[in-house]
């Protein structure tokens, strides 16, 4: 293998495959990125047998030769050595030069590094995933669902599905839903090309960060199939395989409550920020509890106290306040949460009570639910 | 006490004393930052019993009132708590107001803090400070003076003294010396105004490092005094104080060659990225040696290998080579420091054979010298 390439547009597809590569990888050849030459161009592959990422750099673009191809071939390089070297080469082309038992000479300018190899066929094989349940996203609404929704999922293992989101295919539309069993994140969407039939899969939390990380904020279409293992995104140069949860994902829509007793109109910016000050005094018990309570003239009033440390109060003048009086207690990061998905813009919060789920949704858009159960402390 | 700030001078002022709090303080008022407020201004201080921070913010500046004094009086604030709270506040004005039994109250917009403070009586009084030995250095000279010398202290408490940078004062001239027996670093300064005879101090690294983050880029005059057991850096808004280190800095004259059997001038920022580079595959072993070696025609080496990883070369185009041929290995972190409180200028570097201190120094100015220790591998 032998091959020259702009240093840039390397250091471009490497930016995307390290994504892939965890220090705690047991199986030796996953410390390795592997590069794949041939006359189109160079495919690089970066896997942590969770995910796998892979970035094609083609050899010419839009006229300009971006790799000179001298010999085809491939190598298993170890990751995060050659992302350094690549990185702090001094000229803006690198050769490259695999030789007798993997030994790899990288080039450029008059510095000459040579490292040591792996043997690409241990390096696993991809799954082979059918194009016959896939259907597409644009790469900007699939960023946001996934901000909307991954916040939401379990840090714990204790049950190993609820560290996923649920993509729930059904009647045109998609719904994404990820909880804790504390809180929870839904998000639907109306899906103009739709797969045949429906599926039910969860995705682990973990894959969609990664995805939401390597794809563009453009309109570019993201190709999305399926099979009953593995989900593949696809864009024009970069895949993303995840492995799936195994599992049955827990029937969330009974938690939503559809019946109110007290909905709040107010601005989510202000909100947030009360909360957020609030959350200093209550951070110090670290139970971060904080409290809302209606009061006459449709203000809202936030609080919390530490008896050691002291406490703080905040009024805010909501847009309305209907129904019964509320005094509820809840996790401020919970709501920060829950608020910072719905990017400030003013909402709607539905009580039922102090000890019953509450709901949170944008006044314009009711795409998006946040539900948050409270905590009780009165 | 009660008064009323314009919030981003008070956040100013915090952000400097904010440098002097630490979390591994053992008495209790030091996790506190005391607020003094006068018809004049607002003090505030900040100390982990090493260094003192003080800042004063006038109650009137350029005719613009800052401070509101509705009523004198002190007190002592959680440090970082007080600190987020102000960050956090929702209007550009702060009122403080401290009422029976140190209860504090912070007011902003519709925003009410309520948190319990110390009493001020119980902060530790800071040293008085005769003038007598009083001397001024500009601030961005002295920002200079610090980045040129500190990195080189011993991080170990082993020998307490190298922790620190010696500072004397003899014959017009300041020397600042910091050494941590593998490596030195030493700035000389003449100083237009003197103090009267000499001086003999150890700074400590950590409250140099500090001062130079709270001193501007400027050429306003640092004031300095010096005790027996203490040094105050003033500024016209902030005062640091420092204990000195006790017991005898170590004769390092004697360490510094002043005959040389190679000396090779080069452009200091190529050799910087080429041991950068070649560090890169030093660092697996944790050792962090590297080789450098004179070739024919002004050309130098540089190189580093590791058994299980690689190895990598790089030839430089020196401007000169003169004297025996070289080859010496040493830390790659020791020679960057050097390079790097060099600020890439072309060096004059000055060896005495493989195994003994080689010296460098800027082409244009040798009030900066640096000196490294080798390793032996050859």
């Amino acid at each position: 293998m032998k091959f020259e390439i702009m240093r840039h547009r390397l250091l471009d597809g490497l930016n995307d495959v390290m994504k892939a590569i965890s220090s705690k990888v047991t199986i030796p050849i996953l410390t390795g990125i592997k590069l794949e030459v041939t006359e189109d161009g160079l495919r690089l592959t970066g896997s942590d047998s969770d995910i796998t990422i892979q970035s094609f750099i083609k050899a010419e673009e839009d006229g300009d030769q971006v790799i000179r191809v001298i010999e085809e071939g491939s190598i298993v390089v170890p990751a995060r050595m050659f992302n350094e070297i690549v990185r702090k080469l001094p000229t803006s082309d690198v050769e490259i030069e695999v030789k007798q038992n993997y030994h790899t000479y990288i080039h450029s300018g008059k510095s000459e590094f040579h490292i040591i190899g792996l043997d690409p066929s241990d390096y696993p094989m991809l799954p082979e995933i059918q194009d016959d349940r896939q259907f597409t996203i644009p790469a900007d609404l699939l960023k946001s669902i996934v901000r909307e929704t991954v916040f939401a999922v379990s840090p714990s293992e204790n049950r190993p599905v609820l560290t996923g989101v649920h993509w729930q295919l059904k009647n045109s539309e998609l719904v994404c839903v990820a909880t804790d069993s504390h809180r929870l994140a839904r998000r639907k969407v109306s899906l103009d090309q739709l797969p045949e039939g429906e599926f039910n899969v969860v995705i682990p939390g973990k894959s969609l960060t990664e995805l939401s990380k390597i794809i563009g904020d453009t309109s570019e279409l993201v190709h999305i199939a399926m099979t009953s293992q593995q989900v593949l995104f696809k864009t024009r140069s970069v895949l993303l395989f995840s492995r799936l949860l195994e599992g049955n994902y827990p029937d969330t829509s009974r938690l939503i409550p559809t019946e109110y007793k007290t909905t709040v109109t107010m601005n989510g910016k202000a909100l947030f920020q009360a909360i957020d000050r609030a959350s200093l005094l209550a951070r110090e018990e670290r139970n971060n509890i904080v409290r809302l309570s209606s009061l006459e003239s449709n203000i809202v009033e936030i609080s919390s106290s530490s008896p050691e440390i002291g406490e703080v109060e905040e009024e805010i003048q909501s847009i309305s306040v209907e129904g019964e009086v509320i005094k509820i207690s809840f996790s401020a990061k919970y709501m920060m949460d829950a608020l910072k998905a719905l990017e400030g813009h003013d909402v709607i919060i539905h009580f039922t009570g102090p000890m019953r789920p509450f709901i949170i949704n944008s006044i314009n858009d009711d795409a998006i639910l946040q539900l948050i159960v409270p905590v009780r402390t009165y």
